[in-house]
């Protein structure tokens, strides 16, 4: 079981402009209180997350829409080398025949462990909108980068977005793929039961599938 | 698959004198943003929720302490009738010879509903200490409880919580199991990543086995 998801503390980081994750000390033992509890604050987009359709789509719908069917299941990791933005040609060589419905990209994101970065970084690889029009084209179900966004940074209008969230597509940012051997496991993706959000922080694990 | 998890949203039943959930809009489409994005704020034992060693134990550990291998594998959700406050006796009626490492307790809370009421409710069905102790000499690494403690309300010091979390048993509060019918299944239930936290909200789902 390889739990491949980021980390969540204070200072971790977000998207540009999003506001940051937090945490207050609520009740606390150590004030003579019987429990300790915080109170969050976050994002719905902090850490490994999940798109919902309404994120970028006007009467989309939200994380709650997202059938659980479709978050767990058999899932490929990918790797695509030194590619800059994946493009359909990127995936007409690198798939094999036989797509599973579930593919996580292990992109030059991974090989630099940008995820690891205490910083923001922009030059971050992820989807050519002809890539993201040909997994919808051959049926996929959830579609993961190891970054926080399926679109290029400087992109203009989220069109790896649309196209995958307008076709019911699953769509998972940042996750951690820096462990990862590109192969065939079951995926596990959980989000939060969040109603009608547009999105959700989740946690995500790849099993060996031999191992079940 | 089954969804026992209970549904996040603005003015769900929280433990008296916690914060609130609530959400609000940080970017919304209809008002000319690309993506819309909210910020959430929740305490870390919100809905359905893992309580971390920390809660109760000064010095104990966070909800990244608590193995994931815990939280997936076989569970047994066990039907305790009309039992107000579970003891050691009624464990030792009403589990099998062979405990399975992980039980989820449908209670009288079920059977009334009160998971789905819209106003926290008191007297709900918990663990004695007795039961607490029994469950931590058996092994058991994971205990579920269909309302909001496994502590009663009326309790001081949370002796039940204290138990099991100082033994490192993972406590898996307000599971929604009105629908589930007594037997083993495959948990999953997937915390957040959360560095250090006492506690935090959780998808949980249970397989049928003869599904795998």
């Amino acid at each position: 079981m390889i739990d491949v998801t980021v980390a969540m503390h204070r200072g971790m980081v977000v998207w540009p402009g999003d506001p940051p994750f937090s945490d207050e000390l609520w009740n606390d033992l150590g004030e003579g209180f019987e429990a300790t509890m915080r109170r969050l604050s976050l994002s719905t987009h902090t850490g490994t997350h999940l798109d919902a359709p309404s994120h970028v789509i006007a009467e989309g719908g939200g994380v709650d829409s997202v059938p659980l069917s479709y978050l767990v299941g058999p899932v490929a990791v990918v790797d695509t080398g030194h590619v800059r933005c994946i493009t359909q040609e990127d995936l007409e060589r690198l798939l094999p025949d036989e797509v599973p419905p579930r593919i996580l990209f292990k992109t030059r994101n991974s090989h630099r462990r940008l995820i690891d970065e205490p910083c923001f970084i922009e030059d971050f690889v992820a989807l050519d909108p002809s890539a993201a029009q040909w997994l919808v084209n051959h049926g996929i179900k959830v579609v993961g980068i190891d970054y926080y966004s399926v679109d290029v940074f400087h992109s203009s209008g989220y069109p790896a977005h649309c196209i995958l969230l307008q076709s019911g597509v699953a769509v998972i940012e940042a996750v951690r793929l820096v462990d990862v051997k590109p192969g065939v496991y079951r995926l596990i993706a959980l989000p939060l039961k969040l109603l009608g959000m547009d999105g959700s922080p989740l946690r995500v694990i790849l099993e060996n599938l031999e191992k079940d």
